[in-house]
């Protein structure tokens, strides 16, 4: 099955990706590596703001990262024209703006770790860092950035 | 225009490298990618020390962080022999010393990013992900690192 | 002298490899580049847990680091079947839970940094950034990640 055959099957309809806010670009390849901007939570079109373990549940956290895992494919896709040129997901690393006592920043990558492998199989299973920092850009409650291997 | 005309034209002169203050070198090429180590911000030679949304606005932010750009391109000039070897900066992190309220730390990062556009061109854009982080190396108000493709 | 000659010299026992507690893999390669993911501090087994600066020494963050690095070479010991392949540790990426006003993170980092390099002498030697985080998983003092370069 390919994968945009699987995002249909989990219901995933991909974003129109939207360019990067500030002086940047979404994606950059050197070599076969693809290293893909930070992206934050966004919920109807503007930043989802929170903070885990003050106003916001891990549950909720994870569904943040699920949407921002969404929102990366979107922005391959776009990038890189078809997603079947993801050889492997290679590292993620989750950043969750945390309250001084949230622990489960483990749990809240999840949410996105567990969408590539649905999707990607064996080659979204990836190396990665999840941590708690003080705050995120425009006060959201999660930011995600991959490397990608490509075909 | 080459970059070193460029530089000239936008004022620039590149810093003397300096030795890392702890057990690490300052970057680390495998295959065609340069792992440039963080710097942090400085000022008179010392750690640019603060935290942005508390004792820091935005726009001093910002000219911390064009003045670590300057810090990485001496870097890379002295590690490279020749800033024309840079064939794209890759990836940039920057991570802001952040007060609990604070959520600009993408135009922070704006201060670099924008130097290293006016520098390379095009070859200076790049992926990116900014964030808020507790604390700094020495207090410093904002930390940059890099991965750049050479030629 | 070899690397398992030079961790026997340093009395150095690698730890046996656990799985992560995520839906993630310890390392992906891609090409000549592997990345390690985030490994947080242990003790008995379990998270280190702590905070510098509020509940724990720069000496005691450094103890914890240089445990972390031994974690990490457990991991590739295990990963890659023989710690000869390693070519260059390329990066190393070390988070410090930090209180607020702790600015020591390159000293904790250091604890790594200087294990890596008594073990594998200049191949050791890497680019690093090392920072203040708000949280880390399971209250973890110190997390770190690797770019490793294989031959």
């Amino acid at each position: 099955m390919n994968v945009y055959d699987r995002l249909k099957e989990l219901h995933v309809a991909l974003p129109v990706a939207t360019p990067p806010v500030a002086a940047f670009v979404p994606t950059v390849q050197a070599g076969n590596l693809c290293f893909v901007s930070g992206h934050i939570a966004k919920r109807d079109g503007k930043s989802w703001a929170g903070q885990l373990g003050v106003n916001m549940s891990t549950e909720e956290g994870q569904r943040a990262a699920r949407t921002i895992a969404i929102d990366l494919l979107g922005t391959l896709h776009h990038e890189l024209g078809d997603l079947e040129r993801v050889q492997r997901i290679v590292k993620l690393f989750c950043l969750v703006n945390s309250g001084p006592a949230f622990t489960e920043q483990h749990l809240v990558a999840n949410g996105a770790s567990e969408l590539l492998q649905e999707v990607f199989g064996r080659a979204g299973s990836h190396a990665r860092s999840a941590v708690g920092v003080a705050q995120l850009p425009l006060g959201a409650c999660v930011e995600i950035e991959l490397v990608v291997e490509i075909r």
